[in-house]
Order: structure tokens, then sequence, then C-alpha cells
């Protein structure tokens, strides 16, 4: 477990995409680009019950994820570590709409209730971080 | 072996980074922001000998990328696939300056070479592409 320090909290709660790994069956990686947030020690990431993400961690919850500065794309972090939680219900649908908010900077875009779909947030214990403020590494 | 869309191949034209996974030696992913060019065949990623992805990949060739239009962040690429040739020497170094030329949109502007630093290119074969014109999915 390593903290999230002031910078990388700030380059998360900024409108920026991240893109989060998870593991297939096969063991192979599967990237996509999500909302994100935090809870000041945990990534969080919300998904919905039945994607590839949702099903890949039942077996396999070690993850990786990149978020880049959107206006500064040599700034950016790298974690990995692992969902220790998840958290299903209205919690879930609460903070889907949190990040529709922030994501649209629209303070009344509430995100569209699918018939069936069972939001899920994802507590990711960051277990490295790597933050890198300024010149590119590629 | 899955054909790159001509919307896959714009989208990897144009100055839009990749988050490039590669699998650590216990199992688990590590994601980095990189730039990201194509062949028409493969996507194009460069990276130096010694780097955590080059590692990586001596041991395990399976990776995954996700690419985001910069100016519209619901439209993007995901792909799934393997390394399965890895360029050094000069074309290396031709390539890499592409990519700063691109990625700087300045004709001029090559990449510094650095002292003992080998670059290499890495040819990815993509297996899986999913491809989102328009709306998100979380």
């Amino acid at each position: 477990m390593v903290d999230l320090s002031d910078d990388v909290r700030g380059l998360i709660e900024d409108a920026n995409l991240a893109h989060f790994v998870t593991l297939m069956k096969s063991g192979a990686p599967q990237v996509t680009p999500v909302w994100v947030d935090h809870d000041g020690t945990h990534v969080l990431i919300n998904t919905a019950e039945g994607r590839q993400k949702a099903l890949n961690l039942k077996r396999e919850p070690r993850v990786a994820l990149s978020v880049v500065d959107r206006n500064n794309s040599q700034r950016y972090v790298q974690v990995r570590g692992r969902v220790v939680q998840t958290i299903g219900g209205e919690e879930a649908y609460q903070h889907i709409n949190k990040l529709s908010k922030k994501y649209s900077n629209n303070p009344n875009r509430e995100y569209p209730r699918r018939e069936g779909e069972q939001r899920l947030i994802l507590k990711v214990r960051p277990d490295h971080v790597f933050y890198r403020p300024g010149a590119r590494r590629d």
C-alpha cells in the first residue's frame, strides 16, 4: 500500500481520463479508458456488472492504471495495485453521478440509469505509484 | 490477426497518446503513456532497451493498448495483441524522430540522442480490436 501524494490526487481530481487494465482469463491484459476518482487512499473506478472489467476482476484482482494530464501530456501517474473492494447498489449510482458531473463540467448532468444496469465502484489499493511531473519518458 | 480499419489508423496517425500495457514477471499488468504509430498492419511503439516495458517483453509478448482521441474523449480504440518483432539500431532512431516530429507538431524536432540509449521499435500484431466512434462506455 502506497500513499497517494497531493500531486497524484490533484491529477485524479481534475477531469483527466484513466486507462484501466484488468487481466483476461488467459492472463493477457485488457485496457480501457475510464473516468477516475479517489477516496484519499484508494483509486476509484466505476464500472457495471457484466462488463469485461468486472468479469475479469472476479478471477484476478490485480490491475494497473495510468492518468495523463489532459493539458500537459508529460505529466502523468502510473499505478499498479489490486481491487480490494467492490461496492454496488445506490452508492455506486451516486458515485457515477458524481463522475458524470465532473467529466461533463455540469453540476446537473446525472448519469443516465439504464434498465437492469448494476453500477459498481472498484476500490483500487495502490501498491506501486510512479508520478511524472515533467519531461516525457516513453 | 485483425485488420486496422481506416478509423483506427486515423486515430493513431493523429497526435494521440497510447496507453501501453505489458506484464510484469508476476503476471501483474503495468501501463504507461507512450507515443504510437502504425505500419498499416501492426501498431508500433518505440521504447528503449532496459525500460520496464522492454524487460517485460523479453518474458511475455502479450500486450494491450488504448488510444483516445484527444479532441473527443468518447472516441477510442482498444487493442489486444502481441509483440511479434522488435527492431533496434538506426531504424529505431529514425522512428523515434518521426514520432518526435509528429507529437511536437514540429518537422524539425528530432528526438535527443542519449549516451548509451538503444531505441527499440515494438511491432504489435493486433489480435483483438474494439473501436468506439462515439458515446462513452466506461
